[in-house]
């Protein structure tokens, strides 16, 4: 039988054209180990925006309207269709994480524990009323905690100890964070301070630098500064940081990181060597704010490394235990360290307004923005 | 007291002026656990390049002549300065490795055990008559091999044997190797039939994919055909290969090998993940034929790492019984796998001749000079 449920649909076409739709659909009935879940709160985070968007040229977007809602849609330029070629054609529903109230569960008693509770889930499609789901990928939320407060659970929060996880399993001692005025970069500058872990965030504005400063950051550096690699090489000397999270990807910024925190480790050397210092630098690039190629001058000796951090692999190279262990700590500090502040709210119809499309972009500015499928 | 020798020198002045010279010095006697060599074959590594020629730009060489043999001068691009800050104005012998014949030993048994001895040697500064060395840098050779063919037996064969040990211990099943044509390409395609590893030859040139032919390898693909990606493709899906070595270092290569590793993984996948394969693809740099920088499109998901590969660091890592295991193995092959080839024999002067110089750089495509010290 299942529940009638309108959900948000991304679609594209081998004809090079991004359709976005809200479409009717049908959450099915849930099996013993599942519940639907009432979506009352889900975040559009940067990792939404490449289901969302695909590569479309947003620049070229209109927008009309059907009896279900809006219609928005893109051109895709011809040669970045290929990158996308295994999801062509197909309708697919989009949104990773969100938070509501399960309103029918399965008959197992894991499923009937939920009934009624507000929860949290991940695994895709939230960008619709009503989610039929796993047991497994929910968690239900402490008492007196709204779907709003706990709709940004997973990914952000989950990133942000995995980097620490990662720093750790790794041997490095501090860390480098770039776009770090990002609702993750403010999460992981209070989580840093918890931890007592030295943070060197780059951020590319200097009322960005206020901001993190306003939060209790140590080190920031701004990009945009005549300055920025001197500073940058002061801050990893303090610090000692030898290994970066970047979300830019793209250009020189990966590079310099390298090249900055070379020129640290190297300050001391009593010998020369051409091949540089012998300590391990590494950067890990775990977002795409930058499309452009990323440049390297690889003016860093020879102990370096760079490479690719997704959030999912890490977890699953973690392990249960660990990933149970993140969990918990996400859930007791929900609203103090994993905080998410959003500067708008809308509808499944109103996330597809030309004008919130244009924000998404924007978001590691501060812009963002959280949907409220059952607002109409 | 010492013995006097003659030995090349190179000196960067931080005037931006390299200074190429054959000076008299002094080997000095032997300490209880060494031994002095006279040097009869030294090769001129890639590897030794950056020492001998730092970022000189070799076009402005210009040639005079001492008492002690010829001079030579070229001018350092004031911009490249900073990156060798650290041997500037320094007179820094030159010559990762060699072989020769122990002429002095120290007190000690081990030492003593190789008076008379033809031994492979290790350590820098061999670019001259006499060394005085640990014994533990020494390898005594087999009988019947002389100085020209042990003279290669640490750098090339040690790197082809890490390449393959890296292979195994990151749990990668075959290979790619760029500059494969060269002296170690070579070597690592007679090693890698031996070890039964399938091994990816790419190559700049036709003539080179018929060398490499010629020799046994299976996958040769010419980066300069038109069909170059193609064929990289169909040759990582042939053999499975998800790590290169690449000996270039700048440029598109690096990115174009992840690019087409990831072509090749994700082929058969049954569903669509915007990430990419979950398999991880490594690319390590381990040389630096191109200086331009590297770059990277990042067509290739998030399941990837490149990063700096340098042979001490590797021995390091390995430890004293695999570096032993990997020693005596390279012994015992060195007329047969690990065989290096010269296309000239020259003196220490000869060295220093403006055509040899011009010969260095081409090293890749198949010339490979031998110093004899001991010739005049």
């Amino acid at each position: 039988m299942g529940r009638p449920t309108r959900e948000i649909r991304s679609t594209l076409s081998s004809k090079g054209r991004l359709e976005l739709r809200v479409v009717q659909s049908e959450a099915p009935d849930p099996a013993p180990d599942e519940v639907t879940v009432r979506i009352e709160a889900s975040p559009i985070n940067p990792s939404d925006l490449g289901l969302l968007l695909g590569p479309a040229d947003m620049s070229t977007a209109s927008a009309s309207t059907s009896d279900d809602g809006p219609i928005v849609t893109a051109e895709v330029p011809e040669t970045l269709l290929a990158g996308v070629a295994g999801r062509l054609d197909q309708s697919l529903p989009v949104g990773n994480e969100g938070a509501g109230v399960v309103v029918a569960a399965g008959s197992s008693d894991a499923a009937q524990a939920l009934l009624g509770r507000t929860v949290s889930l991940i695994g895709g499609g939230m960008y619709t009323e009503l989610r039929t789901i796993k047991v497994a990928q929910c968690m239900a939320l402490p008492s007196g905690t709204t779907p709003a407060e706990g709709a940004s659970w997973f990914v952000n929060p989950l990133t942000a100890l995995g980097m620490l996880e990662t720093m750790r399993a790794e041997g490095h001692e501090a860390l480098v964070h770039t776009a770090a005025a990002s609702n993750l970069g403010q999460m992981l500058v209070k989580l840093c301070t918890a931890d007592g872990v030295e943070l060197v965030n780059v951020v590319r504005r200097p009322a960005q630098e206020e901001l993190l400063r306003g939060l209790g950051a140590k080190h920031v550096v701004d990009s945009s500064a005549a300055s920025f690699e001197a500073d940058l090489v002061s801050a990893l000397s303090a610090t000692g940081a030898t290994l970066a999270f970047d979300a830019t990807g793209g250009g020189e910024l990966a590079g310099t990181i390298l090249s900055c925190m070379e020129r640290a480790q190297s300050a001391g050397a009593a010998e020369y060597s051409r091949y540089g210092s012998t300590t391990h630098k590494q950067v890990y690039i775990y977002g795409g704010l930058d499309r452009s190629p990323t440049l390297l001058r690889r003016d860093f000796g020879m102990a370096w490394g760079l490479g690719g951090w997704l959030l999912t692999a890490f977890l699953q190279r973690a392990g249960f235990e660990t990933v149970q262990r993140l969990r918990d700590r996400v859930a007791a500090e929900l609203k103090t360290t994993f905080a998410s502040h959003y500067t708008k709210e809308v509808s499944l119809s109103g996330a597809l307004e030309l004008g919130s499309l244009a924000l998404y972009g924007r978001q590691a500015t501060g812009e963002k923005v959280l949907i409220n499928p059952s607002r109409e």
